[in-house]
């Protein structure tokens, strides 16, 4: 049985999404949704999916043929159409829209922008797959969030018990993003300590975790600089670590000397050349020689694709409500496969 | 019989002329080089290219070996296997080589960072095809000159005599490049009138065509801010214009209005989203809305992708070179039908 | 007499022309408006401006002492005790200003985010200082009208007849706005030709000009590239023109090569160096060896200090529309010492 | 008796320690040095400071004579006239000079460019002044260390025990140079932990500290992100830690949300506003609402000024190894009052 997925919301996830979701062999798009007819219509309509009105307002609807785009109805219709809806639309409108999924008896999957508190219930592959089974709905922790699981979650198994500070140095805009700034200044986010470090602990709640957080002038990816305070007796070293971090999915481990890779722009380039779609970078990538283990004390960098690192998260969650793959690292062997032979 | 081509300098422009090259059915790549074992052999490796030595020493060859690489020679090994050699490595290092290309008896083509008292013979698709078959070697013009020629040549070709004042407003860094600067300044070009417009006379000499250039804070696209003065008589308008470029290979109109493409971070998203490779865009994007003919004067801004827009005119040149294509546009629709095909 | 001189708009603009005004032994200060208690009153505190409320609500003024402003009462009140208000308000919302200050009985004038049609009459000290004498109000030109001005009306006025085309490469932000992008693009002004160039025509209309414009990310200086056609037999050359502008007033010329001021970054840090409040340059900085003639046609680069260049413009507009002093070159002497004494 | 001090290096940091010591009433410069003659010439000549040449060749010397400035000779002639040299050369040239300095009998200082290693001594006002009473020779620490010192020391003063994790994100050029990138990317220092913050225990050995560091594409301000972690029984609270910080010199702490400063834009800003030359900040910034105790933690985000934070530390030091000033508050307010005159 394919599980049928609508996306609510075309935009810089929803399209992501759509197509690793399309990528899969047990899933498949229905439809996606777009607010009005308007240009990002076209990549919905060259890519084959079928286009609805984020609405159910006949005037609405009915706007998208004005403008060419040939529009299968308002949300609702989508809804009736499939098994789970992955909300893509911006942060802090999900409220209303859980209401509604609920209504049509359909699994819902909101993204990170969302409080957990609305959903009750939070998603990362590594971290808390399980807990995410047979789900009515969840909600895929940010980008961010889910970096960090991607190294932490590994390091709590191990260590049974770790404390982390992380300074988030944030890209301040996404690539295609021309009106937001800062053009030269660096704007910490003076709420302190930040909520991006313990949203952690919605899908691990055994990380203790703090963190603090900037933005700065850069398009293209995150950087997490991290330190974490090891229990005694750990038995862990650098060495361990990287060896640690290479068993898992999803974490690229480069060596910036080596390979010349000393700042995003050169991860990102690594990205394009690998023929990533968009020139995307599902992986974390952590620079190997930026990793160390002191005493009790490791320390490392991460960079985070802020567009697409949740992007496989989202079919792994698919796959955990609808309870058809209950072992995570089988559904991530899933996704990743498929997504990449979709590429090659 | 298909056209057995290499590649010297496996660099930016370089693997992408490669892949392009690999795309089309009457060539084929026979192997690339690199100066020395790094991180960019893991591409080419990757791809399935031959790797080659730039260098015909065996100490330097021999090292692709220590460092895990199937080194399968130096550059004359390479020389000898090819139809055709396309020259990326960087600029003003050129005049060797070709009297090492000379020697081999191959054909070449170098870029445009070499100067045209070089090559003797320059190349753009569009501009003088027939110029160029049967040569032994040529060069195919700067991506700023490319674009130049793509929306000038039309022009000249429908009112028999233009001239044009150009500013040339240019990224002041690749999007891998995260060495040089500016971080906030503009940069002029204080050599004036710049070489950048002018070049546009080695292809078409008939262009009367003068440019200022400046660099800029950013690292994805050049933009040309550009002037036409018509000649008398012209019997061109707004539309006119459009629609002659409409009819031209290798451009992209669009309204800014009405699309939301304001600048070049949405261009370059919008490449992305069409799904090319390294999210490249070889064709130049025009905007619609900022196009204007007021009595004798044209006004147009047209973007840039300076990694790549040059990539299918080396396949075009290679065709000239070697007389397999006489016709300019048979050409051009040959290699960007094939590039598409490999991309879907 | 000393002329009484009221800011209306204590901001980027206001607060520099308050202080050039305060510099000068013909004119006083006599408040300053604010629309509400903000950190920016600080300043005005600091400097022993009296702080006025740019509304005459008195709940608004009455705001002011609350978070501990001595507010001297509304506009009106502050209108009553000047001969001439500047406006700095935020461009676009002069024209209710303009009845207000009529019926206060005062003269006034506005900067160049209002349009020509509404004041009726505009003012740039080297082109029509004459014209403005003794009249009610007044618009200082735009920073970039300004900066065109001062080398433009000299060619002019030596030549009898230039018409010229111009990039204008404009920041995309002033350097205490975090908020404004884009971080990493060019956004072409779509409107072609621009109203940039042209606007020049309000204060010189017997100069042909037209342009185009881009904003970049960068936040300390606009940069023109300029192409001036001379008329036949101009008799001018390359050191000609140098030593025309050399015997203007408010043009610096420096050659980039030797003195390793080769962007805006490097004008700025001169700007600094020599000791200027905010490290303004009130002058245009033009690249001496970026002026060249060939044949007809004139090549220059010129950077414009986006927040300082009108601001002794201003100053000298108050003399014009007070009558006080009918020689252009002699206030701009006046002004200019003024403030070169009070910074020494 | 004036204390004579000559400036090796009159480049971005000496030539605002130059204007530094001219400041105070206690001191005189009796010259500074450039290696050649060149445009930052000119600026010592304005500011009325003999030029020497940093060596004692005869040619080089010579060679200024040329250009137009009046040489008084080389190092040795400087060092002759002189009680003590501020060695303001770039990083890393010091040790030789050393030698030269103690062969001449004169004090010295270094900045921090240089390594503790090489000065066995180190010096910020606040930590060690006692410590570098009569040495002959001292090392002022970097902007990053003063700037820690500044908050961390009232700490340790007040708790006997702090340890301290702090990420720092750095501006990657300075405001006058345009040739240091990346343009839009994030550079992790991957030597972790990195020397920044270890180097605060070389004037405050009983701090513990480790650090991480990136640079990012701006160029106005340093920012640190600090975890300090307290000891047991700290009695401190965020309102006792923000009195602690107001009741020592050279911080300044302002709330975001009151008075709009939110980035390091709005921070440059204000110093421009105030009036500061060159919109220097020598004072420590530190975010009223980024402060906050929690249990034993305190974070907190400060900006750092990188070209002057360290200038007025400059002075101190002097007095500190002349002997003059004992007490390091005495002469930190005999420096900073004398500074802020001499710009009223």
């Amino acid at each position: 049985m394919t599980i049928r997925v609508a996306i609510n919301g075309y935009g810089t996830i929803g399209k992501r999404v759509a197509d690793a979701v399309a990528a899969q062999n047990d899933m498949e798009i229905v439809g996606v949704t777009k607010t009005r007819p308007s240009f990002g219509c076209d990549l919905a309509v060259r890519k084959g999916y079928p286009l609805f009105c984020t609405f159910d307002d006949a005037d609405r609807i009915a706007a998208f043929a004005k403008s060419g785009y040939d529009c299968h109805g308002g949300i609702s219709d989508l809804l009736s159409l499939c098994d789970v809806v992955v909300d893509c639309s911006p942060g802090k409108v999900g409220s209303a829209n859980k209401d509604l999924y609920n209504m049509a008896g359909v699994k819902w999957i909101f993204q990170g922008g969302e409080k957990h508190e609305m959903t009750e219930l939070s998603y990362t592959s590594c971290a808390n797959h399980q807990q995410n089974l047979n789900a009515q709905g969840t909600r895929v922790v940010s980008c961010n969030t889910t970096g960090l699981a991607r190294t932490l979650v590994p390091l709590l198994e191990t260590c049974g018990d770790i404390s982390v500070e992380c300074t988030m140095i944030r890209r301040a805009a996404d690539p295609g993003d021309s009106s937001k700034g800062p053009i030269n200044a660096i704007k910490p986010v003076l709420k302190v300590p930040s909520h991006h470090g313990p949203d952690l602990m919605t899908v691990e709640p055994k990380i203790k975790i703090n963190s603090l957080a900037v933005a700065v002038p850069t398009t293209i990816m995150h950087t997490h600089a991290i330190t974490v305070t090891l229990p005694q007796g750990h038995g862990l070293d650098t060495e361990k670590v990287l060896a640690l971090w290479r068993s898992r999915p999803r974490i690229i481990i480069m060596n910036g000397a080596e390979t010349g890779i000393t700042t995003t722009a050169e991860v990102m380039e690594f990205a394009r050349d690998i023929g990533r779609t968009w020139g995307d970078l599902h992986e974390i990538f952590v620079w190997e020689d930026g990793v160390k283990v002191v005493d009790n004390t490791l320390y490392y960098f991460q960079a985070i694709h802020q567009e697409s690192d949740v992007v496989p998260e989202n079919v792994d969650a698919i796959r955990a409500l609808m309870g058809s793959e209950s072992d995570w690292l089988a559904s991530v062997e899933k996704t990743d496969n498929a997504i990449s032979q979709a590429q090659a």
